[in-house]
């Protein structure tokens, strides 16, 4: 079985995209929000079988953890009431998803942060994804404001209420910032891959998994920079007087294959232990196009590990072993399902 | 010829960062800033001699194109006049290193930049650097902030008189940030490297090239994420509608060779040009410690490009050729001393 961890929804129908805008500004106008929009199962299964439905079965995986779309997400834009509704609407959007596809996607939710304010405001809406919708992790987003950067570190107490949870709840999250608002920043081309750099790096400067020794992270876009910076960062975390970075954050910390060239994944696979990479290709994501050097499409990342030097056990880790062991209750799940 | 294109003098004589921290105290009480010490001869020579000169031997290169501690540029603090003040008592300093050595170094210099101020005020302390100091480059900071990143991208014509001077002394910009005021960078492990990698999003997104198409600006640390994350900027300036990055931005930028440990290197030289790679180790600098895994100090990275695939001719270049060609003041100094 192949499990692609990072889908995200990003073709998810008219309505639901015009509905935010409409919030958005009615936000702006001191007005309540619009009703949500009536949208259909067809369309819902025309916009998952012509695009993501249709690219998992030609690529050859099998199942998607699915979310809503990051870089709209926007956690920055309007208040906390705004971003509770959006985010609610989005996660809802995902469970039909899911309702509709239950081979194919399973569910992990964004959460209504809002910069400023705590953490502990966006345990209800992760409870009732898991609990009630049967979402297997979540989004967090280490900077909410979109590109500001001003809120406190990954290992800042301030973090540490939904930590806790996560680690009852037994779900993974995967470190995903949203939209930038900073001119500086391309979103998919900067902003995405320095946010997981920089958390890679706070987990080094802090000792988070000493407090919390079940907690799993997922930081996307393959590490970001760590990868190839591999050599800077175990030199760094000796600077720092930490332990080695396979125990320090090694045992807690996943990298995905959203890497998006053969030498890239390739070296991924050759500096990062195989029991912490997931399969995942962002798909339909960041980059669309097909490579003129390979005539493939740059995110059909399964043809780049199905050439990367592993033996068949360690690719079967990758595209399956690690996400169950990752996702508890994904494994649950599927496992539910091939009985059914 | 062997020439580290990537060093700064992170070992200069405490009186000179004694001075920084009066300096700053005496802008804090509202008071003029101190009279810089007099620092011998013999003091320079010693932090020299035991630290870069020593490994410089040792590991086998030539010259080193030194620079300030770019750590401690920190344009953020005080105000313009501070960072004036600083710039020049730092590159004095480096004017006497390089006359001390001149063997072994040559001169490039940090900016007078300050958060909002505008960039043709860095002009003059440039001019007399190059005209007056004779160095052969600069330390362009892409966020004088210390992390904050609210001025403009590179691409944006408020930078234009900067690069109009630079095209006509004919020196290169290092693109190189400095400390972290921003508690989510750690400067070395995730400022640095974000900056790079941002810097080359901003390139693609822009045009700068096409307005400057002999500017040519060295992006440090192995050109941060990007080359490990090749695909993705191919198939982002593709989906920008840009000419291939070939033609778009690589015939006026360069990656050095600050990436410390010998897969990455190996990446950099699979997909990277040679003709845009030059050798760098950022010594002494970032990481000082000793890889446990090969025995040999992190950032010895002529072991890494020695070892690399490399033919002997494209070897010369990146340690060499590409250097001369990029800093053709560098060349022209060389050429004399050879001479002398």
């Amino acid at each position: 079985m192949i499990i692609d961890c990072h889908g995200h929804y990003t073709t998810a129908p008219e309505s639901h995209s015009l509905w935010r805008q409409a919030q958005l500004a009615a936000f702006e106008a001191h007005e309540p929000f619009p009703t949500y929009p009536t949208i259909s199962d067809d369309e819902i299964v025309d916009t998952i079988e012509s695009n993501q439905l249709r690219l998992l079965k030609e690529r050859g995986a099998d199942v998607t953890v699915f979310s809503p779309r990051a870089s709209v997400m926007e956690h920055h834009r309007g208040d906390e009431t705004v971003s509770a509704a959006w985010s609610r609407a989005c996660n809802d959007l995902i469970a039909r998803v899911v309702e509709l596809f239950p081979d194919y996607f399973v569910g992990v939710c964004q959460l209504p942060q809002s910069p400023g304010v705590p953490i502990e405001n966006s345990i209800n809406e992760l409870e009732r994804c898991v609990n009630e919708l049967g979402f297997v992790g979540l989004n967090l987003n280490p900077d909410p404001t979109g590109g500001w950067w001003t809120g406190p570190p990954l290992t800042d107490r301030s973090w540490y209420p939904m930590y806790e949870k996560m680690v009852e709840l037994d779900v993974p999250a995967m470190i995903h910032v949203s939209g930038s608002a900073n001119k500086n920043f391309h979103a998919t081309g900067a902003y995405y891959i320095n946010a997981d750099t920089t958390a890679f790096m706070q987990l080094i400067q802090g000792d988070l998994f000493a407090d919390f020794p079940d907690l799993r992270l997922i930081i996307p876009h393959g590490g970001g920079a760590v990868p190839y910076h591999w050599g800077r960062y175990r030199g760094l975390g000796d600077m720092l007087k930490k332990p080695a970075l396979a125990e320090h954050v090694m045992g807690n910390v996943y990298f995905d294959t959203c890497v998006y060239h053969q030498p890239g994944i390739n070296l991924l696979f050759d500096v990062i232990d195989v029991d912490n990479i997931l399969f995942g290709s962002e798909m339909v994501g960041a980059v669309r196009g097909i490579d003129p050097e390979t005539g493939q499409y740059f995110d059909d990342t399964k043809r780049y590990v199905d050439a990367a030097p592993l033996t068949d056990d360690e690719r079967a880790q990758v595209f399956e072993g690690n996400a169950r062991r990752v996702y508890p209750r994904l494994d649950q799940r599927l496992r539910e399902r091939a009985r059914a």
